[in-house]
């Protein structure tokens, strides 16, 4: 008995829903990087749907699939720049060995992009202690993960690691928020370097050299589109 | 030439607009306290703007006189709750000396009532650090205040004052939201407030210690009403 015509086999089936899932990622991501560059060229207000949806040659119901709103996209396309920034600093840190030199880079870097792309930074600050956020994805993972390995090496010294790691990321967004706010001026990077390095435990004079030593660049993929962002209408 | 009786003297203008600026704020703040109600017993979906006026007893049009929709006076339901918690943490704190304590007091009384209130808790984590929040008004004010006393009365040592206030503010927003999470668990209150303490050079046995005295209690007004403030629809 065969299969026959109308029906595939398992295996087939499988390739098929494995095509379908990859084709609907390949969809999701021209939608994405259409949204970036339209967003990032004339703002989120000046950009409609159907323009991101014939951008990306995709049909416009197509983009509900994927977003419910505009705004989603939008969400999505910061989502997406949180990442890439931390991809970034992760590369620069394998360059790094000493885990408060690490730490201290990955500080001044966030604060220093915030500044310079205010929308990152705001959707940073919003998003990273709400309701499913924190300590498990994005940038708080990077930041325990860090943290982790400068404890586990004794370079850290927290009587509770997990609180202690958690007030060092809200006090990272509450400088880069002051410094959103304009209450901390341009050396707020290594300001904010050195009250996170004392708050883990290293001595103060240490946390500030540590804090102004020459910082290494990143390079964030997709950078330059990104840091128009906030210019639109 | 007398002043004749279509024309008001600029003193009773005066007076006049002192009625009608002192009857726009009643109004506003029966509306507020018809929402609180309602929203306490019913939950905010359950809530209409009718009943809110109808409670209030005042005309349904007026509601839009002084607020947009129903989550803008939602807003400000719990902004007046995060306004009485910090009054009464302000009567605590003048029946402590030791300016560690009262921080350590404060602390530990704001995370205990995020916990059991978990829509205050959120509102509080989700506003703090938003623009035009911070340390210049609400919780955050009352937190450089107090942070300002310990320092100058040499309780506190920071070399960096206003990045170290920042940094604790959101150092607690950040605990907050990893107790509302369930990451940290009911010794959340004891834990934030040494983490504080620390961050503001207490050394860590002495923190740990103030962090678990007897705590007083904090009397907030309408307290028992916005307890059950999430349990509604």
């Amino acid at each position: 008995m065969s299969s026959g015509k109308t029906r595939a086999s398992p295996a087939r089936r499988d390739a098929a829903a494995g095509r379908g899932a990859r084709r609907r990622l390949e969809t999701r991501s021209r939608l994405v990087r259409a949204a970036r560059e339209l967003m990032a060229r004339k703002g989120i207000g000046a950009t409609s749907i159907q323009e991101i949806t014939d951008t990306a040659d995709v049909g416009f119901g197509s983009f509900y699939n994927h977003f419910t709103s505009k705004e989603a996209i939008a969400e999505a396309v910061m989502e997406e720049a949180i990442e890439s920034f931390g991809d970034a600093a992760d590369q620069l840190a394998k360059t790094i060995d000493d885990p408060a030199e690490v730490l201290a880079a990955s500080v001044r870097h966030a604060v220093t992009r915030a500044s310079a792309d205010e929308a990152w930074g705001w959707f940073l600050v919003r998003t990273a202690l709400a309701r499913g956020g924190g300590l498990g994805r994005g940038l708080g993972k990077r930041l325990a993960r860090d943290i982790g390995i400068g404890a586990r090496r004794h370079r850290f010294k927290m009587d509770d690691p997990l609180a202690t790691t958690m007030a060092a990321g809200g006090a990272i967004l509450a400088m880069i928020a002051g410094r959103l706010q304009g209450e901390l001026a341009a050396d707020a990077p290594e300001r904010a370097a050195t009250v996170v390095l004392k708050l883990l435990g290293v001595p103060a004079r240490e946390a500030s050299q540590i804090a102004h030593r020459p910082l290494p660049p990143i390079t964030v993929s997709r950078d330059l589109e990104l840091a128009t962002f906030t210019h639109g209408g």
